[in-house]
């Protein structure tokens, strides 16, 4: 029998509010067992990228990372968005070790290839070193990943938040019976976009392929369900999708995804 | 018989100039055996600040770390140097994992008391937590410290990289013979600060007092030799003060300082 390990992924809203980050980081400090927290970094290196004169390019509402783009995102979520979630957790009796994915060489990437959209130094998920993590995870530390990957050739790239959190799911699932939640300022998957009480209770991955058939879901939700998903398949247990307090209150409403 | 660590500590210098800090790492990356690096981040962080607006105040040479110097120091040591250090030394085989003293709870500060001067948020380092260190150390990674500690209450603060070292080599030394290195432009301690040529080949802690005594060391290299002298009474082995290269290359001139 596997051990539990729980992996958060916690989202640019809840990172940019100090309020909502230290209500989350007090949820995370009660998960009991081991686990692993994922952030992104959101409008906060828009925000300092803007003060550096960096323009922010955006295509289809994604980030185009160019060389001064990486700076700013290695300064904002490699230092100051992950080290102070660090000492909050140390503050709250966690373990925790921030890391990028060059750090124990946990997470190796390629650089997405240039086709209609050249995105810059954005990493595509190759390899997870889940060996390597877990001899953190065995001496009872916490890991604390940003959105940020490698290439071993001394390449940083910006990697999005949410498939490092399945990347990691899938790679520490063949050692733990992982649980994944995606915490965002929703309660859950809706049925209807625009009726925050249709939270759908349980999706497993049938009911999923119907509903996408039918359009219910929307051009933003539809690439995290995806994501998770792939991530069932390859191995993870469950994956919970709701607000940053799921993670410690099963009472409320949210979304558990399963095969 | 304990086993060798050996801490290496970059200055500023060798930060700033992309080319000698690529010569630096690959130096560092053939040192044999158990090894940690300390890092600060000197003007890179003044250059950056400057472009975000945040005034760099300094009395008497040392720097006042406001609220917002604190964010830049965060960015720029523990997001931009630190991560680019470790994503290079990966590229050289080295299992590097970057760390600020929040970290694995690995390096617990203390804020300056206001005296004459507030310098802000500046830690003075209290306790090593060498045997949460030292796992990192027997699962043969290799920790990059940057300038940064916190005081477990969720606060991080700006420390001297030079005391982060020596703090660093007092605590292991109780599980490793440490032998402490100090790279920085010059080749070693010299007898007159105008001779590059006048480097003191060793320096035991007699001599050090009588040539102190006779106001040989000028402003800034007292506090260093002060630090390193504290060390080797602590329980370090050997220390060696010269540039980069010292490293791996011991046939040329440089300072070894001992009990």
């Amino acid at each position: 029998m596997k051990e539990k390990l729980s992996i958060v992924k916690i989202g640019g809203n809840v990172i940019e509010d100090q309020e909502a980050l230290n209500a989350f980081l007090k949820h995370f400090s009660k998960l009991e067992g081991h686990k692993v927290l994922v952030h992104g970094g959101g409008k906060r290196a828009t925000h300092i990228a803007s003060r550096l004169g960096v323009e922010s390019k955006m295509i289809d509402g994604r980030r185009i990372t160019d060389a001064d783009t990486l700076e700013v995102i290695t300064m904002v979520y490699g230092g100051l968005v992950n080290k102070n979630i660090v000492a909050k957790l140390q503050a709250l009796h966690v373990d925790a070790i921030g890391l990028t994915g060059a750090d124990i060489n946990s997470i190796l990437s390629v650089k997405r290839p240039v086709k209609a959209i050249d995105y810059g130094f954005v990493g595509d998920v190759k390899k997870v070193n889940y060996k390597s993590i877990n001899k953190l995870i065995k001496a009872n530390f916490t890991p604390v990943f940003c959105a940020i990957t490698h290439d071993k050739n001394g390449q940083l790239f910006n990697t999005n938040a949410d498939t490092i959190a399945s990347e990691l799911a899938i790679g520490l699932s063949k050692l733990y019976t992982v649980e994944l939640y995606y915490c965002f300022e929703k309660n859950g998957v809706l049925m209807s976009v625009d009726d925050d009480n249709s939270v759908i209770d349980y999706m497993d991955s049938g009911t999923y392929q119907v509903l996408k058939h039918d359009g219910v879901f929307h051009d933003g939700m539809l690439p995290k369900l995806e994501n998770c998903y792939h991530a069932i398949e390859q191995g993870v247990s469950r994956v919970f999708i709701g607000n940053p307090t799921v993670i410690s209150n099963k009472e409320q409403k949210f979304t558990t995804l399963f095969l």
